[in-house]
């Protein structure tokens, strides 16, 4: 690829015409929770599709159920070349309250922040209209000095990520013939740090439970029952407190099956990041790391596998004091999930735990909420090796490799409905302010973001 | 006393006027709770006061903030005679939902029940006019054969017991040396069963604490901090799983301290009645006993010490699920207390223990409710042996020395700012629907409780 040089030097000649694009869509108030935004939310996808048109794709703005989707195809230059589906979403949130913004959030500008940033503001600035951009705009710069793509590029742009993407499980299935590639690339997350690039390697998985312990048929009287009669309040908060030991090890049956260790070069590499239980907790308050003993606490949030109670009630639990025994009481419990941990066989030990602890006179119920595994690339897959050295080569520092803590649902959505691997790159920063007031996107970042597609495309 | 036979003869013949004197009283709505029937309450003192003037008492209505009460004093019949307290209260529970009873509240009656009882309908029958007018009666019977009472009697009805009596303790307080008595009799208990009387010996104690943890400043999102936070609710759920030991005994350092065996043959009469834990826990769908192993039903609710929880709150307890971690979790707890347990002593240890189980970043509040000892008469005290011998010399069966699982704040009240023992009797059925619509009082109580009070003041 020798035309390496000329196409980022292009990108940065162009930068002033890819700003003006991106403040085209960013001026376009396409907010998906409200209703009366309805035709805006059109309008941008109407602009997106016209702007992969005039790139030389075949785009097309979709119906569905809700907002429209977005959806652009492009050869490769060669028969064999790679196919890639690249998502972002196109609407954004709502801008309440606007008091709080210093200039119009739909009005964008580049504006100074501490003298020596340059930042784009505006709403969708950093979600995700700029990043998105990042990557149409890197496709321009092919066009314009190859006049083709190096990958063969199918782009899916939805309008409902911010209200929940109702209609995209259905689109997916729907057109997954047209939408499978052999990758996903995903542009909805952000850098470790200004100067270090992170791809999303693995995201927990999630089993949602909650369970109701039912023991006397009414509430009772502390006076006439303590003592004698079963405290559905003792039975959960017993279960909730069985389900760690003294190491912070989950005690369920079978609950470490599937649980891989991560590779010692990437804790190595975690270890560097200068990101300690210190800086994390300090954050909120905290100082001691909770959970499993001996293990970092970016492994701990990335890489291990979790049991967490979310709520739990029972009782009275207004002002003052009731000395009652009430009949039920419950908890929500979720518990997060790495590697080939399997939702449906943890949920099963979980409730064999939970009667194994139920005194015969109790019952229990239990609530399903919701159950995926984890996603992960291998740490030595070549999409990942490929676009780490890409990034690497772009930013001053190395690109690393990091864990999600929570699910992204499209990630979940495209492995489990179209059998394909998504690769997390993103370029927005923790200052964002993404769903604030005064929302923004590093000017860096874009620019930077659009040379970061260019050299990811080339490697690919 | 020779002249135990006529005060019975008397009381029997008398019966018809003494029904008619209680029903004048049941036509009173003083409903203590609805500042509309204040009046109706004023008046049912009034009538009260009347009604013990006319029995020889010096008898006034005495304001309060609230309700007014009615005091009456009596000599006794020598001056070495004993001096008793009679307690009562004169206010209702309100009729709603007025059109679940099968007659008007006010509207007094005798009805057949089931063919063969005979009862008095009305609210306030039982609860308490139909227990309190027993005494009432009983010293209209001495009057009426003896021209005297037995006893030196000061008599104190509240007017506000179904509205947390409020006025009661300032109310002792002003007058501590005109209530103070040798003891104080209570007329607001019930029966063993229709046949057996009984006597409250003991009443548990009862200290409440509310334990707010806070871990984090603010709820945290589990797939970010899962892991590595400290939960406040796994903090809360252990300290509450804590506090029992598999043999169902309180954990707490000391809190058997002051707690004493209840002699074998109060025991043995308990294991007489035939209350096991299949007929107490059956009732509400239970049928395992929780609390403290090897001991029965009876000794586990009256004679034993207890640690419950009555309320446990923490994260995200509505409708769905929220992978939260809520920055503050609590609960609500209670002990009740037997023997010499002191209050303070157990609220200090429960905190020590609170203290012990949280982690170095998180930090507890304490909110304290309520504290109070046991009351207890010891079981070989000549009060309790003369009336245990007098009530079992009225009634089919002998009467029996219970302990009551709750407190009574008025016991309690007399100990402490009176520092008098009481002695707790009464006729009441479980079937009295006390608080509910179609409340009633068996004419066998009412007619056996003026012949058992005849009797006890003689035994004194």
């Amino acid at each position: 690829m020798t035309d390496l040089p000329a196409l980022l030097d292009h990108a940065d000649s162009q930068l002033d015409a890819s700003l003006a694009h991106l403040f085209e869509l960013l001026r376009i108030p396409s907010i998906s929770t409200d209703p009366a935004y309805a035709p805006e939310c059109r309008r941008a996808a109407e602009w997106l599709a016209a702007r992969l048109q005039a790139l030389g794709f075949e785009a097309s703005v979709r119906d569905t159920a809700g907002h429209p989707m977005v959806v652009g195809h492009h050869p490769g230059a060669t028969e064999d070349a790679p196919h890639v589906l690249f998502y972002g979403h196109y609407d954004v949130q709502p801008v309440d309250p606007l008091d709080l913004w210093s200039r119009d959030p739909f009005d964008p500008s580049v504006a100074d922040l501490d003298g020596n940033r340059k930042v784009i503001t505006g709403r969708g600035s950093s979600d995700d209209k700029g990043q998105l951009m990042t990557f149409v705009e890197a496709c321009a710069v092919y066009k314009a000095v190859r006049g083709a793509l190096p990958c063969k590029v199918t782009i899916l742009f939805e309008g409902e990520e911010e209200s929940g993407s109702p209609s995209l499980k259905p689109f997916l299935e729907a057109n997954a013939g047209e939408l499978t590639a052999d990758y996903a690339l995903v542009c909805d997350t952000g850098m470790w740090d200004a100067d270090t690039p992170a791809i999303a390697a693995t995201l927990r998985g999630l089993v949602g439970e909650e369970f109701v312990v039912t023991a006397a048929d009414r509430d009772l009287h502390s006076g006439m029952f303590g003592g004698a009669a079963a405290n559905p309040i003792h039975i959960v908060a017993d279960i909730c407190a069985g389900l760690h030991d003294e190491t912070g090890r989950v005690t369920l049956d079978g609950f470490y099956d599937g649980v891989e260790e991560t590779p010692s070069n990437i804790k190595a590499s975690w270890d560097k990041l200068g990101r300690d239980s210190a800086s994390l907790l300090g954050e909120v308050g905290l100082s001691v790391p909770s959970g499993e003993k001996g293990r970092s606490i970016l492994e701990l949030t990335w890489a291990r596998p979790t049991a967490e109670v979310n709520g739990i009630t029972g009782g009275y639990t207004g002002q003052g004091f009731k000395t009652v025994i009430p009949g039920q009481a419950s908890a929500k419990v979720s518990f997060r999930l790495v590697g080939q941990q399997d939702p449906a066989k943890i949920r099963e030990s979980f409730r064999a735990y939970v009667r194994s602890k139920l005194p015969a006179d109790c019952s229990v119920a239990f609530h399903e909420h919701g159950g995926s595994p984890a996603i992960h690339l291998s740490y030595d897959s070549p999409l990942l090796q490929k676009a780490q050295a890409a990034l690497s080569d772009e930013w001053p520092k190395p690109a690393i490799v990091v864990g999600m803590g929570g699910s992204i649902p499209i990630v979940g959505d495209f492995q489990k409905l179209l059998g394909m691997e998504s690769l997390l790159v993103g370029f927005g920063l923790s200052d964002d302010r993404i769903h604030s007031p005064n929302e923004k996107y590093e000017l860096r970042s874009f620019h930077k973001g659009i040379r970061s597609w260019i050299r990811i495309l080339a490697a690919l």
